[in-house]
């Protein structure tokens, strides 16, 4: 069985999330029906991380297994062509070993939350951008951040329902930039508790309008306290870039 | 009577464009409408230019006179709510001298075009970019827009509708910027004809897919015929970026 790897790029406005579930549609189900569409089988499709109800993906990983051996573009355009009009686009497809798996092949993740640092209602990045009106410094956002930079217990950053089995997690990688309005939070590491990066993003824009100090965001991240997190940065703002293997 | 210069963003996915019509909403029509519902009272709206119905807006500009004297934020957050929870927003409301006009005191117009050059569909930027699949050679199309640089009579890349007394104008600025699979097309004017700077970035397409070459363009300018432009690029990857006063 030819083994395939997809990568993704999608909207996740409309969906439930990218894991199948009761409630709603979701973009491993709307890959489950295209591929079905195209192949004539209806096969699992195993994503490398479950994007949340409204997060997007501009580099979402999945593999699939498929009984026949087709041309990479050729799976590319024929899933396209089934997803229409749904805004999930397979931006790649390529034929991989046996033994690559999406989900624990993978050796780093990379996130992009994107904050929009204005007074004005949001128009053209409507569910693209979290708006903050209050005026955030990201250089003090930036300078808190690198606190959280390295091996961790991250219990303060940790969602309720995280399913890992430890809360120890390394972070690679955690920077705050300034573009005009918009602050651009970029973060990377091997893997990420659930809710993490939206966790870490609400308490940084703590520190980002002066209610949290440097200080504050360490002791929250000591205090191994989920109540301590600052708040949650929403779902909208936060995009899967790019899965490293 | 104060008179208020707003500084607006809007996606014109939805609309008519900005000019008020008997077909569907409008730009103009949204805005007059929140005025009223803020200073209770119905004013003229004038714009700078009339993005056509699907065109996006950065920085469009606009004056109204208003009765009373408002502060100006009050003016921007109130139109702001009363728009709510359409996708047009007042980035910024100032008070401005009483000959201030939006449309004839513009200096310069700058506006943006975006190309998607990709074969996948577009997902987070639809009704955003212009997709084309086929690769483009950004290089020679840049090269070819210098050949439309300066005063010229621009009859080839002006609508059958245009309503300017004359097809003479003077381009100062056309840049294609090539940004990974984006293309990026800047260009900077007084003032353009309608539908120039879609028509213009149909034709530098061809250039771009070897359609046609630097040479064609040329003689498509200096015939002075509509029938000899390229194609007209589709409003939605158009922005207003930004007027000059």
């Amino acid at each position: 069985m030819p083994r395939y790897k997809l990568t993704l790029e999608y909207d996740g406005t409309a969906y439930v999330g990218w894991q199948a579930q009761d409630n709603g549609a979701s973009i491993q189900g709307a890959l489950t029906d295209a591929i079905a569409a195209f192949a004539g089988e209806r096969v699992a499709v195993y994503g490398a991380g479950r994007t949340d109800a409204g997060v997007h993906a501009l580099g979402q990983v999945a593999h699939v297994d498929l009984a026949k051996q087709w041309d990479n573009d050729t799976v590319r355009d024929a899933v396209n062509f089934h997803l229409r009009p749904q805004p999930i686009a397979v931006l790649a497809a390529e034929r991989v070993a046996a033994d690559f798996e999406a989900r624990f092949s993978a050796i780093k993740r990379h996130y992009l939350y994107r904050i929009a640092n204005r007074r004005a209602d949001l128009t053209l990045n409507l569910d693209r951008v979290w708006r903050v009106p209050r005026p955030l410094d990201a250089a003090a956002m930036h300078h808190a951040a690198q606190l959280l930079i390295g091996r961790h217990d991250f219990t303060t950053f940790r969602a309720a329902e995280c399913q890992a089995k430890s809360p120890v997690k390394t972070l690679d990688r955690l920077a705050v930039l300034r573009d005009g309005e918009e602050i651009r939070i970029e973060t990377s590491a091997r893997s990420f508790l659930h809710h993490q990066v939206r966790s870490m993003v609400g308490s940084l824009v703590h520190v980002g309008d002066g209610k949290w100090s440097a200080g504050d965001l360490e002791a929250a991240l000591v205090a191994l306290d989920r109540s301590r997190c600052g708040q949650v940065a929403p779902p909208h703002g936060l995009y899967l870039v790019r899965v490293e293997y």
